[in-house]
């Protein structure tokens, strides 16, 4: 059962229908028009808005939606009959909290670290999540639930990591948060009247800048103080190149350039394929 | 003449020998084994390591060398003869002044915004420039020079626009110099073993950040004063990022957030083929 059907339920869905074809995929969702587009679409086999639906026993639940709504979304699910709900949020410790206080032990919150610049489900790619890694964050969880959950995720291809929803929301600060920030930051300093005068260097640092604001506003308030503290750190970081440029030092300058440069340079090693 | 054939000279050479195959194309650089190559490559009619070269008369030189080495290398080549020179330096004030102070009219600099993150002339594309805009910023040079620069790069299909040197530095500093450093920031506080947990977002936001330090380190320090304007900018929006959050006040996030999205978004409009 997937409870949003845009970008990363669509490509679950796709994932999932490629390599298990028998596999019955329900969709949930706010509009019935959309979702009967997705099983036209031929992603889901069933579809429903109604919050008192009965699922088939022991469904598992995948909540794909913004992260200020998956908690009550996951709890829905169980309501509804799913034996397990797992989610595909971008902030873990509000949510896996939630959840473990409601006693919830079957919810295994999970971050596949995958997707694109595209929205809805017919950007949906079945290979979205191949070679990525996915996070899994479970809290008191049952063994069983988070079996089920890192197999699900594997299943689609992913590399699955077990953290502590802390130390994936404190990761993801400086690995996610962070760059859409300073992305943002450098979008604005351009007014666009200016834009001519941009190259592909403004055109890939900002790219994710331009995403949905009421994503990003979630995010960054539910993760606010691993944040505030990724935000510390970049203006620190700014300070330095300010007073090494004002200095006009240029080894200092150089140094500082390289410790960005360095760690860039091992990416391509860590994600061959991009 | 072109002073420097690398990813830009290189390009050059290849788009005006597609565009106009009796051209004749001199190559100036310190490797007589990489100008051979570049010869060999096609690219090039003719190569020179020698500072006391002598060009055909009225030729035109072209430096397409990092800032810090482009006025020497533009006065070298009036010296063997050039009788107009041009650059495509991204930092303009230093390199038109000198040019300037010691009297040489047919100075006319240029900064051609087109370029990719690799290096080198085998990486050299006939169409890089195609389309995208060139700044023109002569300081009171001959009118016949200011002709023949803006014909040279209107020929390789670049959109050219005339700006003083001041208006070019302060323009570049919030379109290519400040993404560059918030590049290099967002690529420095992820710790290299955790690239694993970044995905798209940062891969994007951080290219630009692996690239040569002794390019963008000379870019930095002579476009000094207004790339610390520009730095002092992203301190004072990250600053409101920050009050934003720790306030938990969404409305605000959320008018911060579109300032840059709604800037990014035009993005596509200006330049169509990216």
């Amino acid at each position: 059962v997937i409870s949003g059907v845009g970008l990363i339920g669509g490509s679950l869905a796709a994932a999932l229908r490629h390599r298990f074809p028998n596999c019955r995929i329900i969709g949930v969702g706010r509009s019935a028009e959309r979702l009967q587009k997705a099983v036209d679409a031929g992603l889901l086999d069933d579809c429903s808005t109604s919050l008192s639906s009965r699922f088939p026993a022991d469904s598992l639940g995948v909540v794909c939606l913004p992260v200020h709504r998956i908690a009550d979304a996951a709890i829905e699910l169980f309501q509804s009959g799913c034996s397990a709900v797992t989610d595909a949020g971008s902030v873990k410790s509000s949510i896996c909290m939630t959840l473990a206080e409601r006693g919830h032990k079957s919810f295994v919150g999970a971050h596949p670290i995958a997707g694109s610049e595209h929205r809805g489900f017919e950007h949906a790619e079945p290979d979205l999540f191949a070679g990525h890694t996915c996070i899994v964050t479970p809290v008191e969880a049952e063994a069983a639930a988070v079996h089920r959950v890192h197999a699900l995720w594997q299943a689609v291809g992913m590399k699955v990591v077990q953290l502590s929803p802390a130390e994936h929301d404190a990761v993801l600060a400086s690995t996610s948060h962070l760059p859409h920030v300073l992305a943002s930051i450098a979008a604005a300093s351009v007014p666009e009247r200016l834009l001519p005068f941009t190259g592909n260097g403004y055109r890939d640092t900002t790219r994710i800048a331009a995403g949905d604001a009421s994503i990003w506003v979630s995010i960054l308030l539910e993760n606010g103080p691993e944040i505030l503290k990724a935000l510390d750190g970049a203006v620190g970081m700014l300070q330095q190149f300010r007073d090494a440029i004002a200095l006009q030092d240029a080894a200092r300058l150089e140094r500082l350039w390289e410790v960005g440069a360095r760690v860039r340079r091992q990416l391509p090693s860590v994600h061959p394929g991009d």
